[in-house]
């Protein structure tokens, strides 16, 4: 098969890799049938991550088709389609059954290695072996689904469910007030959570036209463009002089969460789901004075899908939204360049269009 | 009137002040029944803070007795029985509906400064002027109640209610799994807090013997002596390998923090209330792999007094079991040392006992 492999910064390629095949039991092959680049593949891409020292597989979020299941399989079944969340998780162990699979006991990332240590595929691949079947994949009940709605099922793999993470870490509920800092995929995917979970008004703060009407499509109710000292003050001004009860931070950099922790409301909370970059640390007197409460991570995406999928089949939400740019799997380089370049929000991937 | 005046590091003297008087309309006057030691107050007893330039009032639990009322009061009148929070709050702005009046807009601090500027009279006194009467009072139905129901009754001035602020901060509820981290007068009351919040398993790390038996008289059903690596080893192996759903922090310092953050399983919730002394910052990216959330900080008591109060004025609940020393308030140095040396637990001072 195919697959693409970071050979190093700014230089991913779509190339001939092994087969995948079933190693153990529980073990099922997946044929992809749509992938898509991630903000956080960019850091690798970008390289702020060490370099890899031989050619890496990469991409994690896909949906597709199983074409094989081991033996101790039986939830999913050949012919099934189904929604990978951005790791493989057991969904047995206490983690997982606490809600936080990716804490999973046996957890595996994809392009890295599972649980036994075997190395695991990437998601922009033409087929990916996943390790726990029974406990990652979640099957699209009706069959191979329209392909209007690949767009938004594939961000049942991380990006609307990252966003809904950030929601639900900030608190988000009926008539809350909420602001979003970020305006990438995940902070859009934000304001469509936090839409859906009843969020009275949700201010995006962005300086970019088409991801402002991205947002204002998924229910933001206003569009702030300061940032900084001035756009804590903007915020605080919108609401009272006080500020929101949640913010979601969907960046990562120390400016977005310092920029959260200082937009909400005392007693509020910051839900975050930016990747930290470096780390910036948590300035925990602030915290103690304002009693604001920050909580988040690495989103449980496996643990959500349920409850939201079938919005997404019945099109009460359209969190495909995020994806402007369609293109090949062969042409992923070119996927990678335009979201790093800012010309794309999210860009989809299509294996089937690269075959020959 | 007498009241008590930090001079410096180790040196607190009960000394002759003006009386206190109505400055505006909605001001009172509250003869002190019961007054008590914080730990926080230590901190400046030590030295840790910056040494005050000239003599400093201090003290910030009391209940007591109006005495009388300015023009604009209208809750609250001569001869009611009185509990003060540890701080004067309105109750009208948007950040006491909010349920977090340590941030009022009008805020002031005992042995500090009121919303308008004026001097505030230290809790650790004969007399005080309470700026906010109507927001920071607390009616004691029934008029002056048994002394046997008064350290009860104070705690609700701060440290039984700082204790439930760290409870309910951690997300405790029916049959969560709890670990309190400090083992003095406020961790003690997390313990009481988290058990009458339903929680099945407290765990309470402590190494001295009457702090345990305080602790499982609140509650307790394990008690930990282990710190450190070996305390988070020891909590995890308590709870399936993974650890307990809540973390109580209750000491302030980057070890406990660190001990609270460790500790809790993924997913999980530290609630924070230990001042945090010299700041120690939040690492964010073990946050974020773990998903573990922190909120809490400076408690807002007065929003949670109304809920509490029934139940100490029926025995359901006896907080004040936190206090192992009283004396009178003109030996207030004694008092501190007491503490400060960990002779006592927390000390009550009783100013009726002290008057000629």
């Amino acid at each position: 098969m195919r697959a693409t492999l970071l050979h190093g910064p700014g230089d991913v390629r779509f190339e001939q890799v092994p087969d995948p095949v079933i190693r153990e039991p529980r073990n099922a092959i997946v044929r992809v049938v749509a992938s898509c680049v991630c903000g956080s593949d960019l850091w690798h891409y970008r390289g702020a991550t060490t370099a890899p020292s031989q050619p890496q597989r990469i991409g994690h979020e896909f949906i597709g088709v199983v074409e094989e299941v081991g033996a101790d399989v039986s939830r999913v079944k050949a012919g099934d389609f189904v929604i990978a969340p951005f790791y493989d998780c057991d969904m047995t162990c206490p983690n997982c059954r606490n809600g936080f699979s990716t804490s999973c006991l046996e957890s595996g990332w994809w392009g890295g290695s599972d649980h036994a240590g075997d190395a695991m595929d990437g998601g922009q691949g033409e087929y990916v072996r996943v390790p726990h079947a029974d406990g990652s994949l979640t099957v699209v009940p009706g069959g191979t689904p329209d392909d209007a709605l690949l767009p938004s099922l594939l961000t049942l793999s991380d990006v609307f469910l990252t966003g809904h993470h950030a929601a639900v870490s900030a608190g988000v509920s009926k008539g809350s007030t909420v602001v979003v800092v970020g305006d990438g995929a995940v902070g859009l995917s934000g304001v469509l959570a936090a839409k859906r979970l009843g969020a009275e008004r949700i201010v995006a703060m962005s300086r970019h036209e088409p991801r402002q009407a991205v947002a204002q499509a998924f229910g933001a109710t206003d569009i702030l463009t300061q940032r900084g000292d001035e756009g804590v003050q903007a915020v605080k001004d919108m609401f009272g002089g006080i500020g929101p009860d949640a913010v979601l931070e969907c960046v990562g950099t120390k400016e977005s969460m310092d920029q959260a922790l200082r937009s909400a409301r005392p007693g509020g909370q910051v839900g975050f789901v930016g990747v930290p970059n470096g780390g910036p640390e948590l300035p925990v007197r602030t915290m103690f004075r304002s009693n604001v409460g920050v909580r988040g991570g690495v989103a449980p995406v496996r643990n959500y899908v349920d409850e939201l999928l079938p919005e997404v089949l019945s099109g009460a939400i359209e969190p495909g939204r995020v994806f402007d740019l369609t293109l090949p799997l062969s042409d992923v380089a070119a996927a990678y360049a335009a979201m790093d370049e800012r010309r794309a929000i999210k860009s989809l991937l299509l294996p089937g269009a690269a075959r020959p």
